[in-house]
């Protein structure tokens, strides 16, 4: 396995010093932001690493040749918008985005694009699926064609009150994915799997790693506290954020031991990516990029480089 | 502390022989329904074992004349509605029948009567609140003024997609408890307390006990299982019964002995009332007796008669 | 599902006996034995309580009406040798009479009859395996076009340095099963599920269930107690009796509300027969019928009757 | 193993009453309070069903027949003062008494007696020791010759602020039971061994069983229930009571499946005393004899008749 | 939330080589050690980084200024005697260095003083309880004029033999800090919070947190080990150092990362003080820098600098 | 204690360079590996640091000279044959170079060779004894007057159907242990105490230490995952790298603070040799260099230098 991070927490850095960061703190590889250059407005979101709107030949070759030359692996290209969001705008240029990314992978070669599946978060899973269908069919036969394996994240992407009571992306669990696969039974549709999400749902996020075994394509590091106080409070019918906060691997609940062996023991042999979502780590760049080193120091014997 | 048991279980009996029943099976007390006569639908609703609707001193004395003569003291009334209904109509009804319940209530010299909160189940707890206030302030004044103590069940009537995403009751919390009895302040307005419904939603189903010892107006004796294997797969975004079953008193996850011990170190001295809502037991009235009988039985040992 | 038990605990009552004293203790069905009549060599083997060598029609309506007439149903007819024997002689009259076994549930309508796969126990699974094909490939052909399904009990038949190291029955462990019935995919091959033996074996005995849900056909209602203090001294390199005892049903450590509540989950709807092999019960008829009445009891209320 | 009771929780019945009740309820022994006859001043004790103080051949042989005539064995006699009293005429009436309780059971035939071991609760185990020995020396070397075995209750008879801080019997732990059996090596001295006691002192209740195995003379069955909510606010620096409650067998946090299964695996065939000390069953002689009843039907099946 | 260690770790460096040794060592404060300067007779005790008996407005600004010159904040100053001492002499001085302790937190402009509440070990809390009132009433009301909070830990001081029964603290528990604050309810009574006594306690380190939140003034990082083998030898009648020890931060049972995440939910945002006693670390000024520097790099990344 | 690593992972190394590495990562102490020169048939076998064939003074003195040089102590001379094994020349050998090993040690003043026991794998530890007593009973008798302490490592040595069902190594549990020592009582007979193989073998790994304190000679530091998926799976009658892994101290679940506390409790003031066993940390010298580093830092601060 190599061990990356995810480029969205370093927003204000170029391309060149993510890469070059990478390498001086020890990482294999790095998936690359690539949503539409302009304004964010959620946090982590909108950040540009790679710029696919206008993504040709030269791009991709000025873009690999960087990271060659900091011996830096891209894992993937990540966007993760909302592709079924009830404003049919915001759908429509996700939608069309999530193919620039495929595009712009194909030609790097890097073959993982990594994205959620989206949701009108006001409509139950069961009225969002046909909406999911006629979306995510033609995405899925578009990254086929094209040799790229989309990697589905498994975040509800439900935090506060804004986006209750379904969060913004239907991929939240193994049964959800068992019917998606189904329907979409594509071999280039896959998770980008996050055990910490299934940690805060009160899952084992050990157990569905041998049935989705096939569609393991990427995964996310990212740790999680469940706060016993909290939640004896107000309960799981609350906000999640009213009970739980990620944390950075190490510094949460997961045994990253056992949940790295068990991916070994299951022939995985892709990327691991932190992904820093730690309110304590987010003040300055120092502080973040301290976090990123912290995380590859706390993985990397896990994770031994051949 | 007196064992008792909910008449819902048996609707096709009469106030006699309901009280004849928990006479012989060695009871203590019953929590009687008084639902407006007329169909139910919903199970377990709307059974009449007392009729309040022209509830005058007569019914009063008769009623109360009929229990003493089976030695069954009446624990409660009990009618479960949604006054808060996005319908209405539905809101009202539900209104002016808990008056009548309080007004037979104080009549029958019980002074206890059990019911819900309500809830628009498609709007936030917040969305819900300013509405709640005007429904239950009146209420709540009128219930003092009988002598009557009101105990909310905490009971999320959430069960399936039906009531996603809020439920039809809004007391599911300590953290709502509080802040309802904070805005509603009367000593008549409390809890009638179900320790099943914390266990599915992940809390501790014994902590609340100490914080809200002088709002513990009358307890509901039901258990529960949750099925890690379902939940496993679906996790708490999914509807509740996806991964839990109510059961009797005994076949579930709750320590009884430690929750009853829990109760009486705290000062409890009033009814633990047996609710059966197990599929299991619900085919005939013989079988709906005999887990009567069994959780007499099972719970008997943790009350024992003075 | 119908609550029964095995008939080996009662050697010494005749067919009528043990029918008699199942209805008067309250139990559903009854899983009778069927060993060739003669003398037995181990504990609970070598009873008969059907006679299946010269079984024909007389016999089977004899039978059936026995049972109808005391309310109680065959769950299934059981005879468990070691048809995979070093010994050939030994083998060869286990298949022949498996075989009998067979045509007599076919005859009794009962198409229920439990068995061991058998197992040279001084090889390895794998040295075991082309004569397991050779002999069970026949076997379970017959019983497909006899209409009888055959479950194999998944006791590993490993107690003492007797039957040091294999054990005498290869279908011990999921691992197995999944093998098997890949060899031998006929629908009339499945299982005869007993929860206790996977304790022992350090497995977890819900889980398999869900894989397995199409082969349960049958169940066996034991428990085990796991002695810590012992398995401390002797580890799980010591033949197993030496760290762990069996035990009826509510006196080890299974949570058998939680085992019924998952096969009931899972669609089972046949029988849960207790099986008696606890030390402490075996001293006299009296004793092994107080164990039936006990079990009865502690079990009835999560399988109560309809 | 046998099933009995402390005779102590009957002390307004005589003899025969006790011992008729204990054969209708069930029971195989009873072990028989010994104390001197007249007041009593702690909570079960001074309770006299064997006056020792002039007893002879004729009363031996007349106690022996009523036991006899009602199928009851004599597990031991029980008395249980503080021999090391710091009230100098205290701990002199009980040394003197303890001698009239061994002689009676020699002649009784019953060579078991149950007691404490003392303390003068104000000083440190140290300060007691030297008086201990002067005290029990000549006690132990009189039981072995009268061939008594003299059980230790192993309970640190501390529970509220009178016995603060040491509580007034030395024989609370495993290692002071070594140093006891060390520095007083008769093979007539030994345990009367409550498991429940070391659960609310925070200690294995079986480990100690393997070790003590051939000092274990007489079983008490009393359980025991720690709240943590109220250990959790006082903590173990408070006095015993303030954080946990004797319990009746099985109402409690003892599996007594295992304790049994374990005393059984080391040899042990004595006498398991149900020891009813729940504040819940003191009401009246009717929930004292229901408590009893409820112990036995609870205990039974681990250790059945044979 | 600020990162900072006790001093009294390091009796042998001047007040500006604790400072300097800080700051390179990463810290972002310290808590000063004010022990009347002279001959220490417990270890840890005695320490004098800042001699507070002669403290005026010179020797302040001076201080000030060498631990602004090396960016360190002094988090408190500490002094922990016994003012409940039975020998009356030694409590007067305890008292009046107390003073000494508050007018020079006062003059630094630090505003927060550490020490014990003090005890008659031979006595029970309550017999203490008047002495207490009577010297804490004007200390408090002295510190208040002062406007300097006093923050009590909550050690037991109870390790061995020689502070059996009560120990030298009377702060040592939830139920007694409740009552201290309700008897002495001014603002500038609180507590310094040590983790690792509520463990060896038995009782929930976390759990008081919420309620005591106001009181929160300075928290120690001190870990601890409970050894279950001597615990189930001796049980906690025993002097505590016989079944637990002191470890530093992260050698022991307690999960940092739950601890400070609760503290900061709570909105603390004060010190954390390492507070090194684990006899493994004392041999050499060296094995005591190096335990600081070890735990200063355990605990930064759960208290990351902003 | 002195914190060590087994030589066997640096085959390739000469005895300076590992020595100079064991200088330079911090460690105190090694065992050295003294395999019989030549090729080695296992992993981890046949590495050869010290060549005890014709070690005479001059060898010792100068193999001395050059670890005091590099100021590292020799823990033990090791060498992990199988000396019953059933093929009676590899047995023969065996028992010789033990000898050998043994001299060495007497002359290096080291005085502890760390070995197994052995066994014929195909028969019961029964079938075993005699010729174990044997082939033993001389060389603990040879040792003794060597005065060289013999360690016996508890390792199974069972791993695949290679040495099914009975491992290579007799000396498996501390039931066997205390026969041993009990059949050859010499006190330069005892253990090199891996905990890791208790794990595994599903006893627990701190028990036995109390028992055999006077036995712990040697400890080696190894960790273990047991994958509760596989063992869900297969159970523990498979072999046992079917359902476990060796790992690096600190990537398995042993507690070390807990194991390293309860050594030091019973007063081992000895070596805890790493042991690098572990897949991930094979592929290189670096790798494998990488990970004695990493051991050395995770277990330092639990055995810290004086």
């Amino acid at each position: 396995m190599k061990l990356g991070f995810v480029s969205a927490i370093l927003p204000d850095r170029t391309l060149a010093e993510v890469l070059r960061f990478a390498a001086e703190a020890g990482y294999d590889c790095v998936e690359l932001m690539c949503w539409p250059s302009g304004k964010a407005d959620r946090r982590y979101a909108g950040v540009t690493h790679v710029d696919v709107r206008d993504f040709g030949e030269a791009e991709a070759r000025q873009t690999g040749a960087l990271a060659a030359s900091h011996g830096i692996e891209i894992s993937g290209l990540g966007y993760y918008p909302n592709p079924l969001a009830p404003e049919e705008g915001e759908a429509r240029v996700a939608v069309e985005h999530i193919r620039n990314v495929i595009r712009a992978a194909a030609m790097l070669g890097v073959r993982q694009m990594n994205t959620f599946i989206g949701r009108d978060w006001s409509k139950s899973v069961e009225s969002n699926w046909p909406r999911m269908l006629d979306t995510w069919g033609p995405l899925v036969d578009f990254a086929a064609r094209q040799g790229v394996r989309i990697g589905i994240e498994n975040c509800p992407m439900l935090f506060t009150g804004d986006e209750w009571p379904g969060g913004k992306n239907l991929a939240t669990s193994p049964g959800i994915w068992r019917r998606l696969f189904a329907d979409l039974p594509s071999p280039n549709f896959g998770l980008n799997y996050d055990p910490s999400h299934l940690v805060w749902q009160q899952m084992d996020h050990l157990r569905p790693l041998a049935e989705f075994a096939s569609r393991l394509f990427h995964v996310h590091a990212k740790d999680v506290r469940v706060d016993r106080r909290r939640l004896d409070d107000v309960g799981i019918l609350a906000t999640p954020l009213e009970y739980h906060d990620p944390k950075l691997p190490g510094l949460g609940e997961i045994d990253w031991g056992a949940f790295i062996s068990a991916l070994g023991d299951l022939g995985y042999r892709g990327a691991v990516c932190v992904e820093v979502e730690d309110r304590d780590y987010e003040q300055s760049l120092e502080s973040r990029q301290t976090a990123l080193r912290k995380c590859h120091d706390f993985l990397r014997p896990h994770l031994p480089r051949k």
